[in-house]
């Protein structure tokens, strides 16, 4: 693991029942994962909730660095970011973690995660740690059952961004309640 | 198909290399099927971009009462709603077509589609064609592959809707531009 791993850890738990809540959106996502003692971080919009267990879907492939640690490791960190980091979330989605220590050149802080070696992202909202649980190689699917859940409960700026695919995001608006309409299809305790 | 199913389409088409730019910010979309000549909605949040083509990933289950169509008829259409119709979306979500009209209920109109038997949605911003081009049953997922796509070009409300998986809904916010950054990471045409 790098030196530099900080071991404070300022995310507070968060039920794994609510973890599907950050990815249900969906935002714009970071994926650490770490391989021979080194740090990585991706950034991904290709992802789905599959369960609330929480199980997700991600697709990436070897066009991908980070690749080769979720199938030789079979774990990562869902971090999920929000927009006033949002130009450092496009940029390391911009180079490679072939040749860059993402975490060095974003000053972005690496956390140790629980569960998994792949560390937190402690700029981040939430994170998620996950394991690998299938890889379906034809379609480039990964399957990720998450394992641990943090969230920075004090933080204030709470809005994810959501990728259009031409370079241009949009930011969370207002937030429409319709709970009332959905209280039987809702899952226990969210 | 349906008696009330109108022929006139006031959508315009949308080059493909553009659709997947509908789906990437992870709106709650409706999927339309037809099967035994009945026309069915279900709304649904878990979906992902695959890849340019376009190609996509859905998550349904036979719990749900459009699967049968989309196992047996290897088509649907994803259909893009605002946030001016977002109640409707929620309630779509609440009800079944096993015993449903939804497009009655709802008072949608199906348009005729192009390569497709499901029909497009007049009220929604916009409409993807597409074919079931593979079925993962172990995780429940559906690959789609997009044939046709359309656009209401002149509508207003463009805002989609994301959920929250608590009964809450947050809407598109302000855009932000980093197409800049990422010139060299967008696909041809975007």
């Amino acid at each position: 693991m790098d030196g530099y791993l900080i071991k404070f850890n300022n995310m507070q738990k968060l039920p794994l029942n609510k973890a599907f809540m950050l990815l249900e959106p969906g935002p714009v996502v970071l994926i650490t994962t770490v391989n021979g003692g080194k740090n990585n971080i991706m950034t991904i919009s290709w992802h789905m909730v599959m369960d609330f267990t929480p199980q997700f879907a991600m697709l990436t492939g070897p066009w991908n660095y980070s690749c080769e640690a979720l199938i030789k490791n079979k774990e990562c960190v869902i971090a999920i970011p929000t927009v006033d980091i949002s130009r450092k979330v496009v940029e390391i989605g911009g180079c490679t973690g072939a040749d860059t220590d993402k975490f060095r050149k974003f000053r972005l802080t690496p956390l140790k995660a629980k569960s998994v070696k792949a560390p937190l992202i402690k700029e981040c909202l939430a994170n998620i740690e996950c394991r690998v649980t299938d890889h379906i190689r034809k379609h480039n699917i990964f399957i990720l059952d998450a394992v641990q859940a943090w969230i920075d409960a004090g933080r204030k700026e709470r809005r994810t961004i959501h990728a259009n695919g031409d370079g241009t995001f949009v930011v969370d608006g207002r937030t429409i309640n319709y709970r009332g309409l959905m209280t039987a299809k809702l899952p226990p305790g969210v």
